[in-house]
């Protein structure tokens, strides 16, 4: 991977990205990342955009979901998926296989692969939103069994951890005041995160370069918009099944007062990088305000 | 549980019980449990002593190994466990399977006790041997696939959680220096673990009364020996087979620093409450010199 | 004193104590203890609780009178004690009695005391109302001489000597703003001195046990009262007149800011500890709210 | 007292005074004082001494006697003082006596004085070496009765004191290790504590104007020598028999490390304060090597 | 300057002069010299006086004018020095000498005559009112060129650098937002940064006695006045020009906040030390209220 | 300045860039800059450079000469500069220009630009050797009259003001333990400054691309050698005169300590930036060991 560059395109790009390195020192970013297969490469650069991006004081939360995981995990121990209004419907049985899957393999690969690439110093610490309290669910809906909303976060445990020097990375099972653990939806579970933190940015990272103003032409990308804008087009028809609750949280989160929501191309090589610490912003940026 | 007791008879155990509590604010004490099932009231009553040692200012930290949910679950994924010379035969299968058992399942659950005690401040918090390089391992033996011995532990990350008032419940899963987990022996595991944090005590919940001069007789319990003195008993072949990897980690936790290691009966409601506060042990105690 | 318990037994005591230790760790307890002579035994129990119950973090303060031992001293140099009202009349001759009885004598012997039950860390520090200005006063009445009333107290000597793990004992001695010595009545300067500290507890130690609905009948023991109701009955004429002090005290302690005030039976050994460890309190409890 | 001085009068006592306050700023100065009555107007100069070196940083302690205030004590209970070698002869009533004289009334009147002068700011504590295990001492000779010899001083009370702004004023009441009380003797107790301190210096206010080379002609003051030098005269019979205590305490106190020591005129008014602020020393310094 | 004072004279001092080094302790004090030249013996006993002050806590600052000296450098470099009334027209050819002479010379000698007094630790240091932004100033008024006045003061690395122990020497140089410098009169420069550093006392070292009833009469000396008094003499005609600034500045500053503002004669050697230390206050003394 | 990079040349520019960011923070760089006039525009890029990488946590020192502006200044005041063997033959008078030029007036310029570049936070302050005795000097020889070779660097001044964000410029007067200024060699100055501040790097700016094997020709750069190959090198007549001081500089500063010493050229805009967070260096590296 040598590319030659002349002195002053260096000087610029570094020019454009101390200021940026500067403003988030010391600010959280949290950082969603998809359940669907995402290929090593793509991974190990991650990876490495975290550690990078720690080393320079920014304080990186990684939260992940696992949806096809979850399906083919349940269907070796011979039970079907069944989902309802695209809600996984979670008995008791189904509950048990969730929480191994995320907590227990998803969760597990990716602190192995972020210690993997950080050297003499392994800083990836798995969380389930279990632990400490951090997530406080209430059953969402009796129709769908153990899924739970987030009403409450505990964030200090990550605050801590960052306060450490390490990197958390969460498992979105969340528990009732009882102990009873719950399913949780991840964009959400990011989405309350990142509010509790009261973290600068929250960054979703998806298979799509951002959202486009005629799905699958990449040239009518929106690069940014108010969240106001945003909710008005979730009302129209135009956006993907799939992208209206990333969307949704990105609204919410900003709403609530997180200062930016992204949606950016994880398909794209440190991607993370480059959204964070130069002036052209890649995918789609979301602000409360139009103050851009 | 009513139970009347004098004034003179309460006040006995408060006067033998402050020293204790003041001797043990601020030590670390390694609790090892089985995976084999012990019943749902016991568990209750050791989430309590935690919470309890917690409160004044013991600092608990609780290890555990899982092997018959594992053994459970492979055979659930349809796959029969494999055992050579008393030790599981860990392919690369094998070991998602206990991963996702320990760290997703047996862990969470334990997790969910404690935090199911302890009111309004939930303070237990998984951890795996995976996470900010707790466990550091190599290879045991190619013949038995991915199952490794302990040469490091950064109790850093333990300690810190301690810090915080927190409770850890650690899985004994480590990763070697590229980041490939292994399944570790966990009373090995919780020895070298009260090593590295220099603990006071490690303390072994089991389903006997102790070590036993002849075998089911619990009238010839040993209630304390020195380490040279064990090490010359698993010599002969009177001691248990399941006991020999308990026993050889007490000989070694007292050799390499810790003061005191105890096998004691879980199934004695509060055992380590009175284990710890009270002038009679129960169990079996091995210190490395005669000093009682 | 080998008192044989179960173990449930013993584990009944310490699940009971254990959230009284953590819920009293760090605050202020202030005891009052009369000159009344209580024997020698009575003395060494009082010395231990102190200091067990400071080993768990709890701040003990002493503070005590001395009555008897002053009206001894003074016959000694041919000086025959008055009183008016059941107040002493303190000349300049007597108030120099007072002061080193107090001080040099009662509150010497208390440090002793306590000090020969530390071992080999003295922990008892002596302190009279004149250090520091701990106690201000104002003339009571003139009629009385040398004995005031406190107006205002700096506890801050006390609060460092506490954070020292150090265990004041205070005579109640005051001194007015031109450094004049005074007596001061000791139920009453504890009294202020508990509310200065913003104390959780102040306990009366007396030679009976408790405030009783009708006099020399134990059985009729009241154990729990409004600082409201208190007063209400110290308008009957029911009540002892040596308790009237110490009464009128625990009503204006709790109505002040203190959570608890007690009567409780000194000549119990280890009253003091069953009082603050166990649910079943010994004596009579006044607070200002019936939140029991 | 107005005195009238020139600008230029003024400023060489300043400019000479100053660079004495940042040297001592931080220092510890032990001052002993004796029993013996000195007038009302010394000690309130004296009070303001120790009270404006205390306002620019020194840490001034002071320990007393109280001989002839025992005597007087003693025969007001009809009992006489008894005398061997110079020494009391300390029988456990005169012992009573002792502490209730020195603890309950002379060091209560130097905390009064001290406090008078001190505004709204009362800073003098009473200290007896019985608290917080300040002199632990052994018995002296069994033909004295309860007169013992520091063997341990415990200083982080008065260092607690001294840090918190307080004055302690000390009483020279030891404990053996089972708290047992003794009379020790003020000269050498004094000298103990500074050593233990690491004073910088201790001042012993005297009638005298300091160790004269013939007595009873104060032309002949010695106002400097060395502690061996001293040692030499100590051995001749000139000396009078009063100073010899102090004398030896002084070399003794400069041999162990304490910087200075001096023997000066407690009756010259803030002798103390021109002793240490001035280049020209009052009275008798001495030191262990000839370094002036 | 051997002088020889009784112990009571010296002790009259001293007792006069603790308690104003108490409340200096801490505080600020801003003295503000003329560019007039004094002798160089003034010059020493001023940096006597500022070493001293210092090693008893008292944080003194030094600020400079230097009108004679930039006069001469001009006048050197062909230039002849332009006034417009009585302020300097400063073109940008004057401003570079202005700060040359003022920087470079005049702050750098006083520096080295209080480091030469400062034995093995030099502790003055040279500051400019450009260095972190120290003053910020807008235009005067365009015909002068670059005057400027004081619109904003960080007084941040002042307070630094007598936390740090040192001396901080200003030269009154500002410059605006852009970075220009602009000159700035110095008696205001220095009244702006007492504001600032809210500092106890600013005081003025003139060639003269202090304020005078009749000029050229020094028993006429006005030794204390409210700022509103001083306004109103400043109406009428009697007060010599070149005290207007200063007096105007001593006015603002007690009314914004300084406790006291003087002018005092710098001709007298020490006439800061007794200023400071003594009852008897020289010169004239400014204050808000009348409080003396 | 608008370069279009691909989003893959960004990401490898960053992923280079930020381990030296981490690198180096928290590290010191001390940088020397001719007095030879570069353009303004090197100067603004310089500026930003500085703010840039102390924005990232790098302790950057600024260290100036000045020697043409001095010879300027002498001339306006009619004195022609005068030189022996290369050094500058400095009386009386032409300390005071040279004090005033490098103080006065560079140093002011150097602050005003960094200032100017530094937004709402002007960070840059003027520091001289003279101030808090940061550069202790004796006379080099008395031929050259006030020119002084540096024996101590007093480095706290610097290292507090880096500690409180802000940048020093450094001019290199140096002051005797007299308080006499000296004239100082400022490649040398720059050196002991690196020194005694464990400097991480010293980097030279000069006009040229580096040392050159063979003059004038730049494509014999040497990117780098041992302190010992450009000791060997110093010995040959190659190499330029105004290079000998520099370059025996770089030698003796990786000799005592310093990690990195760099000649680079400061006509290359950013090449500060570029030298320290890319891999390929600009201009010629010295190490002590060959180890690159």
């Amino acid at each position: 991977m040598k590319i030659v560059l002349l002195p002053s395109e260096i000087a610029t790009v570094l020019v454009e990205a101390l200021p940026y390195i500067r403003e988030f020192a010391g600010k959280s970013v949290v950082v969603k990342l998809g359940g669907a297969a995402i290929d090593r490469e793509s991974d190990l650069a991650l990876a490495q955009d975290v550690l990078l991006l720690r080393s320079v004081g920014v304080r990186c939360v990684l939260v992940h979901g696992g949806g096809p995981q979850v399906d083919a995990m349940l269907r070796r121990v011979g039970k079907e998926p069944e989902f309802r209004d695209g809600l996984r419907v979670t008995d008791a049985e189904t509950l048990e296989i969730v929480r191994m899957v995320l907590v227990g393999k998803i969760n597990r690969d990716l602190v192995a692969t972020i210690n993997s690439q950080a050297g003499s110093e392994p800083v990836a610490v798995g969380v389930s939103g279990e632990d400490a309290g951090l997530l406080t669910v209430t059953p969402a809906d009796s129709a769908f069994g153990f899924v739970g909303n987030v009403t409450d976060v505990r964030a200090e445990l990550i605050h801590r951890l960052l306060d450490d020097g390490l990197t958390p990375v969460i498992s979105t099972v969340g528990a009732d005041a009882s102990g009873q653990p719950y399913n949780v939806n991840a964009d959400e579970a990011a989405r309350a995160i990142a509010v509790a933190m009261h973290a600068e940015k929250i960054v979703y990272l998806t298979a799509v370069p951002g959202l486009l103003e005629e799905a699958n032409d990449e040239r009518t990308l929106i690069p940014r918009l108010t969240s106001a804008e945003l909710r008005e087009r979730l009302k129209s028809a135009s956006v993907g099944k799939g992208m209206i609750p990333k969307l949704k949280a990105c609204a919410d989160a900003v709403d609530q007062g997180v200062n930016f929501a992204h949606i950016i191309d994880g398909r794209v090589h440190h991607s993370l990088l480059i959204e964070l610490l130069t002036d052209h912003g890649v995918g789609t940026m979301v602000r409360k305000e139009k103050s851009w």
